[in-house]
């Protein structure tokens, strides 16, 4: 099987990476960077994380897609206001929306994934996603399956393995893996500073996690 | 209203421009460079069919799209074989398919659309497209309007008035408003050469337009 991911330098899609290496998936990986306060940072983790796991021949795909996204409103890109603190499904972290995100994305994955032959496109959205980002929810994978489905005849599916799943069970997931995600390597934080604050959602939920697991967090924090 | 619309320098999706106009919508266009053989030629098309409409205050964004579409695989883009001659509708014209063409660039608008408080985007695909291009036909385009829906907490529509429509009627159409659509502006042909050659199956297709309707095309034909 050939899968094409979105790699963020995040937890969901490090663990989704480990994953579908561990199962012989063919990985191609895309990194996308838009102009988000946090962009710098998660690129150089994504970067670090493929090297992780450098005994696979991962194909990696960079694109930069800072013109697009300086035409758009939100406040986790350079051009918005400040990154709100506090729990991440709390209201103020709508202000970190960011229009057309994932179907972005997702349409350019499904592109590469159509001409290299892919069977699927692989996005590492989970539960906690739903309350606050639309486009992380099942109705709207959904929707973009089909979308895709029909854009390429029915070669490439969406696949979203943690549609149910919520942060715990995704890193409980990881940490179970042979070898297991590199969670130190991984960049969560949502501000423009090199150290992680511990203080905005991204932050809080990720903590939330590894406090359930009882496990301390190998990243550094402010 | 406000919509934003893909604007390719076609003639379909001018006959949309113009449409909109008359009906007072507050359009915003988009243009998309994205390496096609044509896209120079289409692009200086949609500046002259902006500048024939200049009394209208239409916002007109450019995307340039080079470095995604370099990665994938088309008759239609620089990077890939000739373009086949022949009708429109013949199985040879499946090597112009572009991988993702109409997801990217319909994402790209619902972002800006959900960015500026839009209402909708509209794309000018026509049945004459469905047979060939699967993200054209209007399972693809409802599939689409779902996705975008969901997407933007039902902010932003998808509307192809011309869905249902094939090229005689569009022209049709363009050639009943007041002022009428300036087909002599618009770029169809997909050839890499300034003039049209009159044999690819956009230009087949147009010609055959023009022909049912009994009007000489105006644009030059080698």
């Amino acid at each position: 099987m050939k899968v094409v991911i979105g790699l963020s330098g995040g937890m969901d899609s490090a663990t989704l990476l480990g994953i579908l290496l561990g199962q012989g998936v063919e990985v191609h990986c895309c990194t996308f960077y838009y102009g988000s306060k946090h962009g710098r940072y998660e690129n150089e983790a994504a970067v670090r994380i493929l090297k992780y796991y450098r005994e696979h021949p991962v194909k990696y795909y960079k694109f930069n897609l800072l013109d697009i996204f300086s035409n758009f409103s939100s406040n986790l890109l350079q051009s918005g206001g400040a990154i709100p603190e506090g729990h991440y499904a709390a209201e103020s972290m709508k202000k970190t929306v960011v229009p057309g995100r994932n179907t972005i994305f997702a349409s350019i994955m499904s592109g590469l994934a159509e001409s290299i032959g892919a069977d699927a496109i692989s996005l590492g959205v989970h539960s906690g996603d739903h309350h606050i980002y639309p486009d992380c929810r099942p109705e709207y994978i959904t929707a973009l399956h089909h979308t895709i489905q029909e854009a390429t005849e029915g070669q490439v599916q969406v696949i979203t393995p943690f549609i149910n799943d919520n942060k715990t069970s995704i890193l409980k997931r990881g940490y179970s893996l042979n070898p297991p995600v590199p969670y130190r390597l991984t960049r969560t934080c949502y501000k423009d500073q090199p150290v992680a604050c511990g203080k905005c959602g991204s932050c809080v939920e990720r903590l939330e996690a590894f406090s359930n697991l009882k496990i301390k967090d190998p990243v550094d924090y402010e």
